[in-house]
């Protein structure tokens, strides 16, 4: 400690060596990865433009400059400033200062214009009343999670700031062992889809990659309990991938464990996991389980949560700098790049990866500096896991609505809250616009809309082109009439299943609980109806069991009644709407890497799929390739 | 603890419901893996036959049955009685009495004469005076390390019992996971030959095999410090392969980090490591390195033995069955063999192991009844690694020795003291005996003398007909005129090499330090001299750069000043006295096995050897083959 007090001091004069005269330092601190310098003389500071630019390459670290408390304008006075500064077509919706950092934080519906070409109304904004400003978009579609998440951790302020400085310390501490190793150990998601879970170390460190749990078998958790992964209190760092709960599910349960630590992840993934680990608790709860952790946990895993940017390379370790990289799966999904050691080793964590482009996502980023190992998905990694292209296959579910139309029935969809629904929803959006498709009703069950409306918090995740559509209300085709949220429980589904055609996106995706067993006992009866399977079917859950033909299955009832049921509507597969990448899509990934890995873990996909995908890689690109198990552990470097 | 006691209670019910009704027991207790029975009649049990074998084959445990205190004749006349009933030609040396567990240790000169018959000797001994004998040979050459361990056992036997129940508990334990999965963790001697180390892991248990350094690179240590390894104090076992310390030096040091458990091994490898132990403490303190353990952790550890003869089957942990067969290597050494969960998965260890017989042991066994997983040392795994067959390698050794003899010169031979040494010993005794080389005086330096005595104080682990030779006296190969102990120092080495033409046996094996650096220096400059090298030389050790060709070697001198020395003498090697199977003996110990493992692990060995001997094992058997990495961890089943 004493140690890192000395190094800050030495610090502190080196950043002032770097200074002109007339700009002084009172503090400097770290949080998490970030350094930050409070200074007497914020304006001053705001003024000399490229100065933080400066420091930054010098350090080598993200750094913000906070005014010394007592250095700047009072609110009352400061804020009539700001709203002077900012042009009204910004859309302030809320503006709070917090002494302790010196930050303002101005939310509004368009903070492009709040920040100004190259941040000069922020300079401006500093400039005038010495507060360092922090903005925030107001969703254009209301989101009582992107909401709650925002209060959550504006309580939480001061307590986020001393984790974060603690983390800070922690992450620039003198390290006690020389990097001579790297590990990789599997906990989950071998010769499976589900439980993604693994264990990096080095001597000096130890970080977790995800922490799923496994659909259609609730009770397989990852392997927490082997002796890489603890304690888990010491663990350096948690890095999710992505908010899927076969990724995120079991994280909070690591602050039960007694973690203390951050979580990187990116700001949408943040959001999505509040909203769907505490759907998760509530679906455990609903179906008689008891949950492995209580929604408290939730809330200490948002407060430990540190979020990048696709792209910014952030010391997490003494010895380990990760850089998330955009994975075109879902919002806000992830390919996790971690470089080890000054130059020893780097690693890649695929995370779930849609390797060419969708309508709501830029194709996966597969273009590192260097890569020595990657731990790749194999979802679909068969040699026949081909997916027709996304032109044919939106022609067939169009074709397979229109006919169901016609015939006077209803469709419905299982998906995803979380990426297929809204992806599926630009289709549906254009085929009823472009009258491709007879403009009917689309009603959204489940956390569907709640989704949709988080993905509108974070256009600048999207892609190009769908961005600025989401930004010109008119034009934003999440907000198209024929959306509508079921939100009237059990009559309103059985209204609308005696009613006019129509088509239901309903959660969960893989058929293992929520309304969609609802639909499948009002709908499924019906000859004129039809079920259309658009994502990945995992083992040992309904939707694959249905998918592979069985008519017969047990449902119970809304009355909490077993009852036996027969499907007979229509039941179809559309293969092109997948986030994964097909068997062609992952070859792509490997064969444009350059340099390619000098060996590759296949995980994430039934042994099959991660077998004959290893062997595939090994043949084509002569790298070491290995389908690995559960509960081993690889040494790299 | 409570349960434990309670089923403690139901088992000495059992037993007693197995017992005629005239046999008592007082207490019933667990030693380590053995079943202890106390009874109030010892004479009524020795007198039915077959009671121990039917309550053993019952309980699958090895039984000791101990009187109960106040049962027995008092020691004075029990002694009486005892050599009364003893035929003198037995020879016993000592007879201790301890009240506590009612046992009396008779050490003989010819234990078999005190045992008699199917032991009706020893149940004549209980009959009588209701002590139970435990038998110890006295050896034949004396040997203080034999001495010392035995009288410090003995000093200790109380703490020893007191460990052995606590151990007892430990293994007899109701498990509290369900032993699903196997692992094997490396942490050492993977692409290197040396500091051998492997955790084996079940949820329930972990176990450590070997523990050793590395000869040439005193630094490197097993990876101990690995999670899998960790807590050590909470290791449930440590099994030991073999003495030699490239897999036994570091294990006192378990001690020192908080172990305090059971370590399995056979009766002459506690001894030796006794010897080799001591002395590599000795040798570091002497190179003015600062040694990892202190001699008390010696003494620690062999307080925690529990000696295991060929072919038991023991209870190790309440999920694991360990068998420690011959490996032919050196006196006691064995492949260790793990029965896991019931019927789970078996794991051989192969330890050091030569398949073939030679002068000193019986080939390596390789006949179990499963075995689905094999972890094999590759020291001579290389294309090229083959022997000339020990009749050709004698003969090639008697010509060199010769042809030096014959100019007036002397023969050095570097050789680990325990196993290389005994083998070049009945080799010369027997070729001066039979007039193929002339007589001449074989000084044993270093430790080999007292390690020759050890041999002798084990004759049933030897080879058939060599023990016969043994046990009378005449025939003692060991003992023959010629062999001289070094037991002068320095001044005694000059004498010799300013003497007659003869053979020196020097330790260390690889020239990493000890009387061979002596030897070099008083010899390697005249051309007459001849060094020969019969054994292994591991890569970083000076007899490895001899071997290869180096002649300018730096010396520390017997004053303590470095030296450049230029070595003039002749330089050969012999390759078939290795203790270690050559390629052939290594593909042949496969071969042969019934049933063959489904998978291989080639270890201790060079890259190269590791390497190759995997990818033929491989392509001969089909099986999974591996040359893994120090740090990786393995699962099975």
């Amino acid at each position: 400690m004493s140690t890192n007090q000395d190094s800050i001091s030495e610090l502190k004069e080196e950043i002032e060596a770097e200074l002109p005269d007339d700009l002084t330092v009172s503090r400097v601190t770290y949080e998490g990865p970030e350094l930050v310098i409070y200074t007497g003389t914020p304006r001053k500071f705001a003024k000399r433009d490229g100065i933080v630019r400066q420091l930054a390459q010098k350090f080598r670290k993200r750094i913000a400059i906070r005014p010394a408390p007592g250095t700047q304008t009072k609110p009352a006075d400061a804020e009539a400033q700001i709203r002077e500064l900012i042009p009204e077509e910004a859309g302030i919706t809320d503006l709070d200062f917090y002494p302790t950092t010196g930050e303002v934080v101005i939310e509004a519906d368009k903070p492009g214009l709040v920040i100004g070409q190259r941040a000069s109304t922020l300079r401006e904004i500093t400039q005038e009343v010495g507060w360092t400003p922090d903005v925030l978009r107001t969703p254009p579609m209301e989101s009582s999670t992107v909401a709650n998440v925002r209060n959550y951790l504006v309580k939480e302020r001061e307590e986020r700031r001393e984790i974060l400085e603690r983390v800070g310390e922690q992450i620039h501490r003198e390290p006690l062992e020389e990097t001579d190793w790297v590990r990789v150990t599997t906990l989950g998601c071998c010769r499976e889809v589900g439980r993604a879970s693994f264990v990096l170390s080095t001597p000096e460190t130890r970080i977790l990659v995800d922490c799923g749990d496994k659909p259609g078998a609730e009770g397989d958790v990852p392997h927490l309990q082997v002796p890489e992964a603890n304690p888990i209190a010491d663990l350096d760092a948690v890095v999710l991938t992505h908010a899927h709960l076969d990724h995120s599910a079991l994280l909070p349960l690591l602050f039960k464990y007694g973690y203390d630590g951050p979580v990187y992840m990116t700001a949408p993934t943040r959001d999505l996991i509040g909203l769907l680990q505490l759907d998760y608790l509530d679906v455990a709860a609903k179906e008689g389980r008891t949950p492995p952790y209580e929604s408290e946990m939730v809330r200490e895993e948002l407060k430990h949560t540190i979020t990048l940017d696709y792209g910014d390379v952030t010391d997490i370790a003494p010895d380990i700098k990760l850089t998330l990289h955009n994975a075109g799966h879902i919002l806000g999904s992830a390919v996790a790049h971690f470089h080890i050691g000054d130059g020893l080793h780097n690693i890649v964590f695929s995370g779930d990866v849609h390797y060419s482009d969708t309508r709501l996502f830029n194709g996966a980023v597969n273009d590192f500096p260097r890569v020595e190992t990657l731990v790749m998905e194999s979802t679909y990694g068969r040699r026949g896991d081909y997916q027709t292209d996304q032109e044919d296959s939106e022609r067939k579910l169009i074709d397979l609505i229109t006919r169901t139309y016609e015939n006077d029935g209803k469709v419905v969809i299982p998906a995803f809250a979380v990426g297929r629904s809204q992806e599926l929803m630009l289709v549906l959006e254009e085929a009823m616009r472009t009258e491709k498709l007879p403009t009917m009703p689309i009603y959204l069950d489940g956390m569907i809309r709640e989704a949709t409306a988080i993905h509108t918090a974070y256009p600048e995740f999207l892609r190009d082109g769908l961005r600025q559509r989401i930004l010109h209300e008119d034009e934003n085709p999440f907000l198209a009439d024929q959306f509508e949220q079921v939100d009237g429980g059990e009559e309103m589904r059985e209204a609308i299943a005696g009613g006019e055609p129509c088509i239901i996106l309903s959660t969960s995706g893989m058929v293992t609980g929520g309304p969609i067993m609802s639909w499948l006992e009002l709908l499924g009866g019906d000859p004129e109806n039809a079920l259309i399977f658009v994502g990945y079917q995992a083992e040992g859950t309904l939707g694959r069991r249905i998918q592979g033909g069985n008519r017969e299955i047990q449902l119970t009832d809304r009355r909490g009644e077993t009852n036996r049921l027969t499907l007979r509507f229509t039941i179809e597969s559309v293969s092109g709407f997948s986030g994964h990448a097909d068997r062609n899509g992952l070859e792509n990934f490997v064969q444009s890497m350059n340099p390619r890995p000098q060996e590759i873990l296949c995980v994430h996909g039934d042994k099959s799929a991660t077998d004959q995908l290893s062997s595939a890689l090994y043949q084509k690109f002569n790298c070491r390739t290995y389908a690995p198990r559960n509960l081993e552990t690889f040494r790299f470097a």
